[in-house]
């Protein structure tokens, strides 16, 4: 779970989330009073708040705390697990980011941890793959000044596996290069770090 | 998909839940103008028109035919994948039913794709997994008359995963077994049927 605190003073209106789920539930046929639904509407406006947390949040609150290392290599965190929600269908869709930096000569180096909590900000929003894995990169390439950024994402979409086109175990690849890791073979030896199992 | 046909006159609403699901985007902070939700409350309708048509849909239509074939050994289709949703979160859960069954003196037979066809109507419904379960082998009791049935369901619950308690690649298994079926030996036979890969 997100333990960043909002960055701005919007709160989710988990009321509101409550009326609008009633609504659906009666609109597909339910009884909304039945034995087990009727907590379904506070549960929902909670997921809710937590699926789309990172709509009130801004990479500042993550990335600003920075050290000096002396590093000047790639530093790579692999097979970073997360959740998002497809902002077409409002179904999930989960996969893989792998994000990396080449820390700059006047820039910074972050906190591993803060590579992952960067994810999940973006992931906690309605979105699309390939918005998501360009915030990543851009977030990076604004906050820490670096020689190069390489973020890869890989994702089972939900809407394409349990409605629609029905392809479960499909799986969709995104990437955002920036700086130095564009170069031909900085980026191979980074693809080889990330494909590699 | 399903292509049976909806056996009551309901149809889903789909306009109120277009008009639901501006509510939610509003109340978790989002513009539902912005291109790329313009046109989420109408595929969220029609997605969940997908997702919730087993409301509407008895097994009458799916076991109403039935052969005369002389065979008295269990009948067993495994590995059916199917995808429902949670009625406490409105999430996703998915997974494999294997569906048995040892048809009657006096019994019917039915075709093999009606035990998957079967699996997915109840599955299109708001569930939980153990409902599930029993609805699928009480359908093929009362459809079948056979002299044993057995349901094993297995699933990961995206409200597990992504949310809560996060634990991805938790997985849930249940089962309903009834008639000849529960006594020991037949158990265990059709049980090492369904485990054996
Ligand atoms: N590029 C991209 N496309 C996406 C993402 N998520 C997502 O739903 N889509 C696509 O958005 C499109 C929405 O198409 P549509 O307006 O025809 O809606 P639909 O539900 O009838 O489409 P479908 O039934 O083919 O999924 C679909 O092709 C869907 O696969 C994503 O993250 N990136
Ligand atoms: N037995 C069973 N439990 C289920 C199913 N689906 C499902 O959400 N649950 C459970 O229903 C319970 C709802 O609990 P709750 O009213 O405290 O809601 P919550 O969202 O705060 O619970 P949570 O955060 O622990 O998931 C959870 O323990 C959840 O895991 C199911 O198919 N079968």
């Amino acid at each position: 779970m997100n333990q960043t605190p909002p960055s701005t003073g919007f709160q989710v209106d988990q009321p509101r989330i409550r009326a609008a789920v009633r609504e659906i539930l009666e609109a597909i046929g339910e009884d909304p009073e039945r034995e087990g639904l009727q907590d379904t509407p506070a549960r929902v406006a909670k997921a809710y708040s937590e699926f789309f947390s990172g709509l009130h949040e801004t990479p500042d609150d993550i990335l600003g705390t920075t050290f000096d290392i002396d590093h000047s290599e790639l530093v790579l965190v692999k097979d970073i697990p997360f959740y998002s929600t497809c902002e077409h269908h409002l179904v999930p869709f989960h996969g893989t980011a792998h994000v990396g930096y080449i820390p700059g000569d006047d820039g910074h180096v972050t906190g591993l941890s803060k590579l992952a909590r960067l994810v999940e900000l973006y992931a906690r929003r309605p979105q699309v793959q390939e918005r998501l894995t360009t915030q990543i990169a851009e977030a990076l390439c604004e906050h820490l000044d670096p020689r190069g950024v390489i973020v890869v994402v890989e994702c089972e979409h939900m809407c394409m596996s349990m409605r629609g086109v029905q392809k479960p175990g499909a799986r969709t690849v995104t990437s955002a290069v920036r700086g130095q890791l564009r170069e031909t073979a900085t980026r191979a030896e980074a693809m080889s770090l990330i494909l590699g199992k």
